[in-house]
């Protein structure tokens, strides 16, 4: 690949341009037969990652240290900040510098916002963010939109509906910046009270994307190519019974899906609780377990430009 | 090897038939030497195995990541619930399908009872049950197997003695179920409130397997080419005292084993409380420890011929 | 190397000659490249470690296994005692029997005193000591060894000042009897009430090792070439008062450090509270980032004469 990927660290997808995600998506569909155990490779060997979990994560963790060891490379890490030297009343600073000292790259998923930033200040080596609190988690938005790619050919030219919690969600607003580097049009889908905020909706309409604002899943279902849903929690309403009257417009069933387009493709960053009933999993509009397993892939490429740069 | 493999998913002892036994046993043997680091096997490079444990059990987890390993394989996985997703109150089957995207085969401990089973339904890839609450650990009666095969030269043609918790324990229950496949002769041995249950000694006479039941091991001792021994629950007697005077007949010492055959052999699926004083440990009829470390050929097999099949 | 490594397992540092610290350390020295993951190293392909957290450690857990795995070797265990087996009442003899059947060697840290002597007696394989309570910690000493050589070309002819608490210091200990099989002079720095215990004072006079002790840094720091810090704990104080009046004595700061020689170089075994500030990281006197990276080819160097042994 003659294109140069010179980022050191990976803090927010902010950071990547169309160019970087692009060449970061070619590389991952290189990868998938190495990512699915096809053939062997050993691009990283002898390549050490350290995933540094301060709180759990089970499927950024795994799919990252999947990611390395297809790849040929080992991991050292913990799971859960119990397990750490911060218990100890050591510093994340100190932390990073010692990990650093020890591996390749550091994969960094912190409670704190600014965390990873933090990080990659003190690090030699690169560090990724796997999420900072109500911060960024930019490989979530890197495998939402290689998903994207990968079932509809091309992220340009598809209306693009994002449903649930717009205001709160961290998820969302990654992806809703990310997608305005391409030509899509978009609607958001929420309750008055969880809308997406105008710093993002700024950003829209300074790049001329076109969006809508709607409160119900099915008054834009049968114009979407792709709907993303995301979880509505309910400590967001003052009551259990001001959270059923709410949430039901966000939840997706088989039936519902019957007035869509045929093609429809539906997301989730996972996990789900009741937001889309297990009936739509045998549909062929279910892309959420796919899209989890894109995370395989997208975050080798990344390892692996990261660690070429 | 000319026998095909063709199991997708090991549930419980009962999936396999006696020649899918013998060849999972012929095939561990000639993975011994890899087993204990003598050669290097490299048959699962490039495969990813998800040790998924939905509660501790170190003997059974380090076994099989050992197995993987030492085929050249990698692992991803936790050890205990709550560095799982399962807090977030994603269901089984959604973890299963996430886990079955990411690795090429699936390990799966779960405090219920047909947890297992559910995840094989819901799984693309293998699915290997490492116990589900009450229900089945087929893994460790494959060891089990595995070491009489071991010490015996065969399995048949032995009178192998159980002693313990016949009733609630599901260890000895898989045992006796796989032993009924071959010409064995077992003795039983309990108290009278922890006998086998008529479910499996129904299986016994069916396939006109011979048994006796007898309730002090000193009652059975010099006829028995191997003694299994298994733990008797505190918690299943009415008081302390209770406990005391019966489990004294479940317990053996060194003096206790003159009146044995020379070349009886002691097995344990371990851990051990006092059922065994350590003073046998030293003997050469004691085999549990070796019997642990045979659940590391035995599953890399088991985990070759899935991956095979 | 002709020279032929007997040891089987690592208990303490004095289990080892001047000559068997040397071979340690040169070969430590060849590893660096693999270390740094500049050079694919796979002397230890095939071959497994098993790492037993009876209490976390990150540090020294990351270092041994990142060790492992720089020579193309695996891992397994566990980080913290629930998810052992020790929960279900197994003693430590039986658990390590087990994993000598499992693993190649063993690296054990457990929160008694004397844990790894114990190991040692049940294991076939070799069994090393990464930290037992108020005991030892030899890998520690081993670094921090090998830090001053790298950082001084030798040990000998240097002036090395200890700081801290001296009286309940596992690591200081260590490293002082260490530091004395090499020509080396030295400086104690401690509060009264907690200077160097006589048994290794008097093991220094034995060997003719010239000593000082005082009572602030100050005193000390312009005659030496290496300083090394460590804790005190406020828990060794009556009083938060009498702990700020007498713990900042033992804390360095960068102004503090301008009336050292140019080449000190600072040590700390790491994690540090507040006794050395940030401003002292950026100066070319730090090098407890280094020392802790140091960790990693040690090991190396032990985990590879030990499997050869």
């Amino acid at each position: 690949m003659s294109y140069s990927f010179n980022k050191k660290h990976v803090v927010a997808i902010d950071d990547f341009t169309v160019d970087e995600i692009k060449a970061i998506m070619e590389k991952a569909e290189e990868l998938v037969p190495a990512a699915q155990g096809d053939v062997i490779n050993t691009d990283l060997e002898g390549k050490l990652l350290a995933t540094l979990f301060f709180e759990p994560s089970t499927r950024t963790r795994l799919s990252f240290e999947a990611a390395m060891k297809r790849m040929g490379g080992s991991c050292i890490g913990f799971a859960r900040a119990d397990t750490s030297s911060a218990k100890k009343g050591e510093t994340l600073a100190d932390t990073i510098r010692v990990a650093a000292g020890y591996a390749d790259m550091i994969v960094l998923r912190h409670p704190q916002e600014g965390a990873a930033k933090l990080a990659s200040k003190f690090s030699d080596v690169p560090v990724i963010n796997a999420g900072d609190g109500a911060g960024h988690h930019p490989t979530q938005t890197l495998l939402d939109l290689f998903t994207i790619r990968k079932e509809k050919d091309e992220i340009s030219n598809n209306h693009i509906g994002i449903a649930g919690d717009l205001k709160y969600g961290r998820t969302v607003h990654s992806l809703t910046k990310a997608l305005s580097m391409f030509e899509t049009e978009m609607t958001f889908i929420s309750p008055p009270s969880l809308k997406m905020p105008k710093e993002i909706t700024n950003i829209l309409k300074k790049q001329g994307i076109e969006f809508k604002e709607v409160e119900d899943i099915k008054d834009a279902l049968d114009e979407l190519d792709v709907l993303y849903m995301t979880r509505i929690q309910r400590e967001r309403f003052p009551s259990d019974k001001d959270y059923e009257e709410v949430a039901k417009s966000y939840h997706i069933d088989k039936d519902m899906l019957e007035s869509a387009k045929d093609d429809l493709k539906v997301m989730h960053p996972l996990p789900r609780v009741d937001e889309i009933k297990v009936d739509v999993d045998g549909t062929d509009k279910a892309r959420y377990f796919e899209q989890a397993a894109n995370g395989v892939p997208i975050r080798m490429a990344l390892l692996k430009l990261l660690q070429e740069g």
